[in-house]
């Protein structure tokens, strides 16, 4: 197979945070015009569909703790498939630059001379926030937005907490529902205040999405189970308590009359996928 | 015209960071679906052309010195609007929750009352950093990311100099080229070496996207002109060294005979717009 077939390309895109709706069009276009896909378990269900039923579709996603499949065996499977001469779409959830190991896959890539493009997504934290009414910069409260993964081996996160227990910034913390016990107490010991607005967000921008707004010293008790959750992402700072107030949407289910399921609006319009939205109902 | 007239609702959308097939699809629907828009200046010419002929179109961007609108007068316009029973789609660049004030105009609806949604978009950094081959987040270079603004009234940007500064971090400057020279010598005077590297993304995503990579020590002489420069991005930290193996977008005009390209593929792709790949041709 490797010799003679012209080598394909590998196009490394993010799926975006969840509804499918958050996909680019850039995204879906290449959904189109690919042989194959090679996705984690963090693509939403929603956008899988989106495929044509002939792409043949390859899950490498890694359940949190025991990996499956080891990323060297993910770079590898990339590269084999190119020099088959497919077009390979490698979908991840969110962006693939942020916290999604997109880098590792392209340096694989690379030194194995395929051809690829990489095609940005909405990441976790802008979706989640935008879902829950919670604007991640603010002139009066946060300049400075900080990532990090929570994500660690032994559930202690090793991170820089001088750093992120700064005044005057917003720190979205990425798979760290594990470690959210731990990560209250060492950025309260590190000087921020125990009243500091925290909130978790599971299933961010599904259906299904809800919010558990709180404090660093509350939060943890009113987490859900870390074994039973979904996908969750973290929000430390004054900007979540404008979510109390700017949180707009209340899940599936809900018809609130909005606008836009309005029976004179325009066709080709999904209302299922839109109207989501009810003033006020924080999920 | 503000009795009897049923409340309209207010989209807060992100236009993504340029191209215009970075756009969400549930931002395409919503561009479909709505009466006015009203944008700003980062909302690329190729994302207002999706825009269906009969949508009023009312342009509040701001020049990044002298406000034209104040936000203000933007926060006031967006509440008119509702209250004049229009669907108003609040289009912004990149995602409106990040630098994007987004927040304060959502605060401003809710005293008035007025219905909102949200839809996040790609924010430039990571629209910037998939088209320059820079990943944002590494695990053997970076496990922190820290998006701030060199925005200031008089060029000297008040951030938190020792939380930039540290090792182990991706640094992502949002609107910074004018603090350039000052940025640099800063973070050299609060510890990083002056090797670290360094890049400028100028017109990011677009065609004409123009990659500068250098150090700290020798970026801002190989800035262009901000009075003359495009929407720049300005992206610190080991990871930047990595775009020079990993670019990938070499702009328009340039048909690498990607696959996609191919007179086989399928009906319905879009090749200017998926074309822009040349492997190893960082822009």
């Amino acid at each position: 197979m490797e010799t003679g077939v012209p080598v394909g390309e590998v196009y490394l895109v993010g799926a975006g945070p969840g509804a499918a709706d958050l996909l680019t069009l850039r995204a879906l276009r290449l959904m189109q015009a690919v042989d194959v896909v090679v996705y984690d378990r963090l693509v939403g269900q929603g956008v899988l569909d989106l495929l044509p039923a002939t792409v043949e579709r390859i899950f490498v996603g890694k359940m949190r703790d025991r990996h499956v499949c080891p990323q060297a065996g993910i770079n590898r499977l990339l590269v084999d498939l190119a020099r088959a001469g497919k077009r390979v779409l490698r979908l991840k959830g969110g962006d693939p630059f942020i916290f999604g190991r997109g880098g590792e896959e392209l340096e694989s890539l690379a030194a194995a001379g395929i051809p690829f493009q990489v095609v940005p997504g909405v990441t976790a934290a802008t979706g989640c926030a935008a879902y829950a009414g919670i604007p991640l910069t603010h002139r009066e409260h946060a300049q400075t937005l900080v990532f990090v993964t929570g994500h660690t081996k032994d559930g202690e996160p090793d991170l820089d907490w001088p750093t992120l227990a700064r005044p005057g910034q917003t720190l979205v913390v990425y798979m760290g529902i594990k470690a959210l016990g731990s990560l209250c107490r060492r950025l309260i010991e590190h000087g921020l205040p125990a009243t500091t607005p925290a909130a978790l967000i599971e299933n961010g921008t599904y259906d299904h999405q809800q919010v558990v707004s709180a404090t660093l010293a509350t939060l943890p008790a009113r987490a859900p189970d870390p074994r039973l959750a979904g996908p969750t992402l973290i929000v430390v700072g004054a900007v979540v308590a404008l979510g109390r107030q700017l949180g707009w949407f209340s899940g599936a289910g809900v018809p609130p009359g909005a606008a836009l399921s309005d029976a004179d609006g325009p066709a080709g319009l999904d209302g299922a996928s839109l109207d989501g939205g009810a003033p006020g109902a924080s999920g």
